[in-house]
C-alpha cells in the first residue's frame, strides 16, 4: 500500500475506488476505467429495456442540501437503470432543519442500509467529511460542492472530449468564462491534466480567472481570441449570476460583448473544434445561441453520456469495500 | 399519407398515436382503441399483483409546470403499473427557474433518454410546443394545458359514459358550471362529438359559457332545469375559483341556488341519469354532499378508470414511433 | 368474535392486525408476531440483494399531512425493499389545500387502488377517521398523530429492548424528558405494559409530566436520579421545541442541567443499562454528545430495527382482509 493511495480518501488500500469525491488524485487508470465502463452504459441507453440489474436492492439517497433538479435528475435516472431503489430527501425540510448536525444524519441514513450517497452541498468539503464517518460498504459521490468540486461533471467532460477527439495528448482544450465560480472548471482542469492533454487553458476577465490557476499547470488568458486560438476543445462555462455579488463584472451584456462564444469568434478555434457547456445554458450570455445549435456543439450529447457516466461511477464504488 | 394525417401532430404517417395532446383531432377508431385497451387494465387494477411489465426500462418524466398533485399521482401510478421508472421533476424550482427556456429543458430531458413527457402547463399549447421539438421516439401526454384541454380527463370520462351507457348514439349529456374556463369541458365536448354523442349540452351562467360553443355543435342553456332536463349524464365542473377573476360571479353561494346540483333538481334527469366530477370537489358549491355520495353519482369510479385509461394511453403511444 | 375484537379497529373479526392505529389495544401476541416478523426483516436487510417480494404490485401512499422527511423516508425504504410501488403526496401543497376534505383526499386515492397508506397528521385521531372509511382490502399505518400515538416507533423501541434485554418481565424501563408533548412516549407505554414490564417510569419536570400517566400504571418521578436509578433501559425522548409554547420551561440549558443525561449521571442507572432515543437529537439538550456516542448507546440500532419493524408492520396488514 503506498503512502498515495494511504491518504486518498477515494480509493481502498487495493487502489480502488470507493468514493467518487473529486478528479483531483484520480489515477489515469481510474479514470479510464471509469470511461471504458461507461461506453457499455451508452449502449444500455439506447436498447428498448434501458435497464441493468447490477445495483437491484441496493439503496442509493439522493442528498441535495442544495437544490438541483437537473442533477439530481441525471442521478435518479442513472441509479434507476442499474436497478436500485431511489431515495430522495429533500434535506432543506427535513431533520437537519430541526437543528440535527450533517453526521448524524448521515449516520442515521446509513443505519438504514444505505448503500450510496449522493451529495449536492454548497459548503466545499461536505462529502469529503460524509466520506470520513460512513460504514465500510457505504459509499459517497460529490454530486457539486461549493466551488471546490463536481467531478461526475469532470468525467462526463472527459468521456465527450474522448468520444470526439479519441486521444489526449495532442489537445488544446480551453475553459472560457466564470472560472473563479466554477467547480467544472477545477473537476474539468485535474482530469484532463491526470489523462496527460497536451495544453489545458482558462479564459476570462481578470477578475473571473483565480490567481493560482497557473500553479495547476494551465495557461491563463485575458483574450477569447488568443484564448481559444487552434483550440480542439472550447468548454464554455455557465455564468454564475445567482453566485456573483455584482462589483466582479459590468453586466452580462459586457461579457458577452468580450467572452461570449459566437459563430464569428468560433473561427478562431481549429474548423473541427467542438463546444461544450455544463448547462443550464444562459443563450446570449456565455454563448450564443447559433453556437448552441450549431453542427460543432455536442451540449446535448454531454447529457446524455453523463447518464452513463454516472453509471459507470455508482457500479463500480458499489462493487468496492473500503 | 392523407392531409388529415399529416396536420395531425398527434399521428405519425400510419395513422397511429404517438401523442396525446387533445381530444380534438381524435379519430373515433384512436378513441375506441384506447377504452378497449383500457378496459383491459381496469381488469390489471384488480389483480394481487397490478402490474404488467409493457414499459420495463422505459423513463416517464412528470413535468408539472403547473402544480396538480392529484393528477400527477394518477400518471405516476399508471406508469409504475406498467413497470416504467418515473422521475418526478419539480419544475417551479429546476433549471427554468434559472432562466433555462422550455425547450433548452426538453432538449436536456430528451437527451437523458427520456421516454414519455406526461406535461402539465399553465399555457395552453405548450405540450404541442414539446411535440413539435422531440425526437421520433419520444412521446407527450397532455396533462392538462391552460383552458385548452385535458384529454386524459375527457378520455376517462367517455370510458365512464360508455361503462354506465354502452352506446353514445341515443345519449344527451350535460356539462354543467363554469364551462369558460374548463379544459375538461373541451376536452369531453371533442370526445363526445367524435363518438356520436346524440345530443351534447352545456348548462351556465351567461358569463361562464363562452361564445363559441354553438360552433362546437352543443346546445347552451341558462338554466340547470332545461339544462339538464331528460338527461343521461350530467357532468358537473368544479368552480375554478382560483381561476377567477371576480367581476365574472357574485358568490358560489349564489352558483350554488341557480345552478349547484342538489337531489331534488336531479330529480329533471332521467331517473337513471349518471352524475359526474373531475374533482377536486367544491362540496355545496357546483354539487351538493347528498349527490356526491348518493346512488347516482360515478365520481369515484371516474377515478379508478382513470388511471387504467392513463395507463392505456402510455402503453399505446410508446409502441409507435413518429 | 369477542366483544373486545368487535371495538378493536385494528382487528379483524379473526383478531388479525388490519391496521396498526396504536400500541394501546394490540394484544400481546400481535406485538410478539410483529418483534418476530421484524427479525426475519433484519437478516433481509443486511444482505447483498436487500429486497422481498411480498408486497410486489401493491401501492403504498405516504400521506405526510406534517412533514417529517425521516419517518417518510424509512416507510419508504421499508416498502421498497417488500417490492411495493410507492407514492408520496405532498400533502401540503395539493387538494387539500383546494378545499378538498380529508374523506374526499382518501376516498379519490382509495379509488387510484391504494393498498396501504402511511399517514402522519397534527391531529390526533387522523388515522382512526381514515381506517374507519377505506374498504376492507386497505390498510392505514399511523406514523404519528397528533400527541396521541407513534406506534411504529413504539414498536422498534420493543424490538431495540428485546434485542438487547430479551425478556421484559424482569426489566425498569425509565422514559425521561418532555412526555407532555410525546406520542413516541404514550406508543411505548402501552407496548410495554401489554409486554408484561415489570416497571415503566417516566421522568421529567411538573410541567412536561401529564397528570394522567399513574393512571396509566406508570411509575413518576421529579428527578433524574430517583427516576433512572437501577434502571435497565433509559429512552430519552426529544424536546420538542418546535411544539412547546414557551411558559412551560425556562430554557434548554435549565432543561439540560436536570434532566439532560450526561455520562455522570448515567451512573446511577444499571452498569449494562442501554440508552435510546427516537431521534432527531439535539445534542446537549436532552442527552450529552458522549452518551449519544457511548458505548451504552443503541441509538443508530433503533434505526436499523426501524426499517425492519416497518417491513413486518406493512407485511402483515397487507395479509389481511376487514
Amino acid at each position: 500500500m503506498s503512502m498515495r493511495q494511504r491518504h486518498n480518501p477515494q480509493l481502498n488500500g487495493n487502489g480502488e475506488l470507493i468514493h467518487l469525491l473529486s478528479t483531483e488524485g484520480l489515477p489515469r487508470d481510474t479514470i479510464t476505467h471509469i470511461l471504458d465502463t461507461a461506453a457499455n452504459f451508452v449502449s444500455v441507453n439506447d436498447r428498448e429495456v434501458k435497464k441493468v440489474p447490477l445495483l437491484r436492492g441496493k439503496s442509493v439517497f439522493n442528498l441535495f442540501f442544495e437544490n438541483s433538479t437537473r442533477t439530481r435528475t441525471t442521478f435518479e435516472i442513472a441509479a434507476k437503470r442499474l436497478s436500485a431503489d431511489v431515495i430522495n430527501l429533500d434535506i432543506a425540510r427535513s431533520s437537519t432543519a430541526k437543528g440535527e448536525t450533517l453526521l448524524d444524519t448521515i449516520a442515521n441514513l446509513s443505519a438504514m442500509a444505505a448503500d450510496i450517497f449522493v451529495v449536492r452541498h454548497s459548503e466545499s468539503g461536505a462529502p469529503y467529511l460524509i466520506a470520513q464517518h460512513v460504514a465500510p460498504h457505504v459509499h459517497v459521490v460529490n454530486a457539486g460542492d461549493g466551488r471546490h468540486a463536481h467531478p461526475t461533471q469532470g468525467l462526463l467532460d472527459m468521456y465527450t472530449i474522448r468520444h470526439y477527439k479519441r486521444d489526449f495528448s495532442n489537445l488544446t482544450v480551453a475553459i472560457v468564462g466564470d472560472v473563479l465560480h466554477s467547480r467544472v472548471a477545477r473537476s474539468d482542469i485535474h482530469a484532463l491534466t491526470t489523462l496527460g492533454c497536451a495544453e489545458v487553458r482558462v479564459v476570462g476577465p481578470k477578475t473571473l480567472v483565480p490567481a493560482d490557476l497557473a500553479a495547476m499547470g494551465v495557461r491563463v488568458f485575458h483574450t477569447l481570441e488568443e484564448g481559444i486560438r487552434d483550440c480542439d476543445v472550447v468548454i464554455t462555462l455557465r455564468l454564475q449570476n445567482e453566485r456573483m455579488s455584482g462589483a466582479l463584472l459590468p453586466s452580462s451584456q459586457e461579457f458577452f460583448k468580450s467572452f461570449g462564444l459566437t459563430p464569428e469568434k468560433l473561427r478562431w478555434a481549429k474548423p473541427d473544434a467542438i463546444v461544450m457547456h455544463p448547462g443550464p445554458i444562459n443563450r446570449g450570455v456565455e454563448i450564443d445561441s447559433t453556437v448552441v445549435d450549431g453542427k460543432q456543439s455536442v451540449i446535448l450529447p454531454q447529457v446524455t453520456f453523463g447518464i452513463a457516466v454516472r453509471m459507470a461511477v455508482m457500479s463500480i464504488v458499489a462493487g468496492n469495500e473500503a
